[in-house]
């Protein structure tokens, strides 16, 4: 048995090293967003060109990223989606409604502060996760049955 | 041809109201959350039992809410998600998201204030309106062909 | 909103007439097993003729029941399975995966001796009851949003 | 043709074991639970933080092994399902539901005391074996067409 | 609950009426093909217009039967299907595997002496009727749980 | 047994009207796209909002006509799509498509000069009609088993 | 581009070897039934053990053998069935409607004597063959785009 | 991630040549119609027979045209529809309404010309081209996150 993970949220961390590092040797295959803040905002005009108004600009860019996550969790078994400290991260939230309505194994990392906002993510999630370390365990155990420590 | 449109997101404003009252006259069935806050949060323990922790607290309403969420978007046509300016919201976030797993047509409602945080929900939108009243609009003119004015 | 409610599980006490009476006056449709421990045993030869075997005297039987059992589950949005004391039960915890397999909201309806060994069951279930009264409540709950008290 | 096959049900005897090494030659992929009964219990609380109340250690747990579960029996072609002497076994009827829900071929292995208790189950089963030896001359058939002796 | 039901297969005999006539009083909706057999093979030519061919002849009848068809095996929970004493009733055997490859009940309405060409349908059957008054009896025991006699 | 048919395509003769007039005293349910040539392509910014690009103009006008088609076409058990003499027509062969993907029966209503660039539609079709009047035909046939004259 | 190509049907003539061995080179992975007749129908009772009544010695080998038809057919882009000269052949338009129930495109092989008799499984069909030759020129020309002679 | 690309519609220019020649190291597997016009147009009747009616000759391709068109968009996760500057082109517009049912990833490449004509179709796609190109640097980006340039 092997696991499609698609690691959804926030890109201003190292948290998905963390979960790559950690799972070496585990048969997991990782996918994810383009996380160069830059180039996702922009894929759109760049490649297909120019527009003057801030919402097509940004609406061309969001439908080729669509390309991409729709990919990823459309093969995904397990999804993790993390919420950080900062900005609205509905993006995060969209990802982890698709991957609940597509049927998927959801994995919520989240700051307890967030507990209270995020309970109706975490009510379709099997699992709550403090730190990347604990996806890593989580990952092992389902593939292995082998416990930390 | 009547429409079943789900009403996701913000309770705090009347947006609902004044969706529900345009929309007279047309064939159209509305569901959507709980709107009490307070009965929405406790939901849990006050009918299944008292819980120490807050985490569980809240999971245990989360759940329930849960069967109401998925029935009214399960059976709806139109998923309109509305974005207020408080709160994270990211339980509307996560609506849309499911509503767009489950093949649903999303319309999102949001200030434009939002438009660059939300782009990756926007690109799985039939229709982003800014107010409740286009809203109406929009129904009308999907079940009769009619524009306003 | 409406709903349809499949009572599966144990058919030796009172407790689908104590639901269905408190659930009086909400919008509920209510489906269930045959409940005639007998006719249930025996629907099979009594219509198709006899078997001198029991193995495929209880066959005829069950299928004829997976008949309504599966028209019932499949037309369901919420699956409530009751766990008794007695007997294996194993209809029922089969009832409550086939709801899970077809993306139903389940309910379990449970007393508290069978915390540990329903684990697996409950996991999927977005509401563990302990009182045919509560499941009520949360009938209620979803349509209305009215808790009790 | 090669099969992905799941070993549901029981922990406490060496029937997987005598599957997997009667089935040596032929193309099958196993997949099943954790079977380690105390890792299993534990998981959720060993790698997510304890929890004070029993039901809610029970629950992250069960939760945890999900993960595992579906992904296993949503990849099966065929669902084996084992039931034992001794417990409830509600997690193995479970699994036999959930397989009955997502339509893969399921194949229960019970002794004859279990028949009449088991006989909705086994309604929606393919095979009902008695011994491991039947279930691996059960796939050697399937695969290649070859009878024992 | 109701239940709709597709009479598929043979239409030389007066075994559809014996069931609808038999059935009155049950919640029961009944559909099938058209039995006027000079209609069902030349409907195609009739109305869209001749053909020299007699394979087009005929392939344009059957795709006009096959909107009918499908609608009803579509919508419907239980479909019977009729074999009898003549002809080569590929038809009815396809409706069945149609059936079978959507989710449908089926139950099997046959003479002994075609239990043996016939196993592979009747394996994916949940019931085997000899007689048509067999199959009313199924019908009002699944929908009242009543057992004749 | 009735009848959802979507009348899809050429917006410029009378052959909806047709259609839906010969098909009186049938169980058939018409839905269809917005006819008003003008309103169907200036819906959205008329509601939403005007565009200084031509291309976003007409996107938010097809993405609110999407909501209707697809919910028509979602519904339907027949789409009947109707190739005229003039213009592109791309969305009458989207339909077609999208009728197919989703397991529609479909109907073609087609002059004979278009039969070689309709190939590939008509192979996915169950009827290829010339008039309305045909189309009207094959409904009666469909519904009630009576032919023509 | 491969293709996955279940050959069902009847089993007394070396057609099946006649398709395979006119597709080497051909990205081609070919499945089918177990062509061994005695083993077919006594696979049950050979490894189940035995049945007084011949119904369910019958059955119980059908049942094992639905295991490979419906992995091969549920994995197949295309299923070719064939129809013979003798015997009911009921299971071979069952094939046929169960690939047409799961969405496969469908190629009928059958003599033009049968062609009446099974105009309903040809309306599902894509292709109706008379030769095993003109089956793997059909292979030949869907995968590399080259015709025959 | 590696992604299945089909590329569909206009035939007459150098376009797939470009797309896949730019795509060179990318983990992309590119699937197609056959190109050959002759051969696309008289497979059927090469390989099946000859047909008198015009009608039926192209059916007779079409359908075959059809088991390769299905299984290139059952299998890609994006699909690329090209309209050029000539033709009817329905079959391209179909292919991307049935990539849309089938909820693929739709890129459409097409002039500005055909803008207004192709507003439906657009409105489904998550991307619209001008060259082939700019499919080219899609792709990269959504595999690799890089821009050009």
């Amino acid at each position: 048995m092997g696991l499609n993970v698609y690691l959804s949220g926030e890109i201003h961390t190292d948290w998905r090293d963390r979960i790559i590092d950690g799972a070496q040797g585990l048969d997991v295959t990782f996918s994810g967003p383009v996380t160069d803040h830059a180039a996702s905002d922009d894929c759109g005009v760049t490649i297909l060109g120019g527009e003057q108004s801030k919402y097509w600009h940004d609406h061309k860019g969001a439908m080729l990223n669509a390309i991409r996550t729709r990919k990823g969790i459309g093969d995904a078994d397990v999804v993790v989606v993390r919420f950080g400290d900062k900005y609205k991260q509905w993006n995060a939230a969209f990802d982890a409604g698709l991957a609940t309505g597509l049927g998927k194994s959801l994995v919520v990392l989240q700051p307890e502060e967030h507990d209270h906002a995020l309970k109706e993510v975490d009510a379709a999630a099997l699992a709550v996760a403090r730190t990347p370390e604990q996806v890593v365990d989580i990952l092992r155990y389902v593939l292995t049955g082998t416990l930390p420590g």
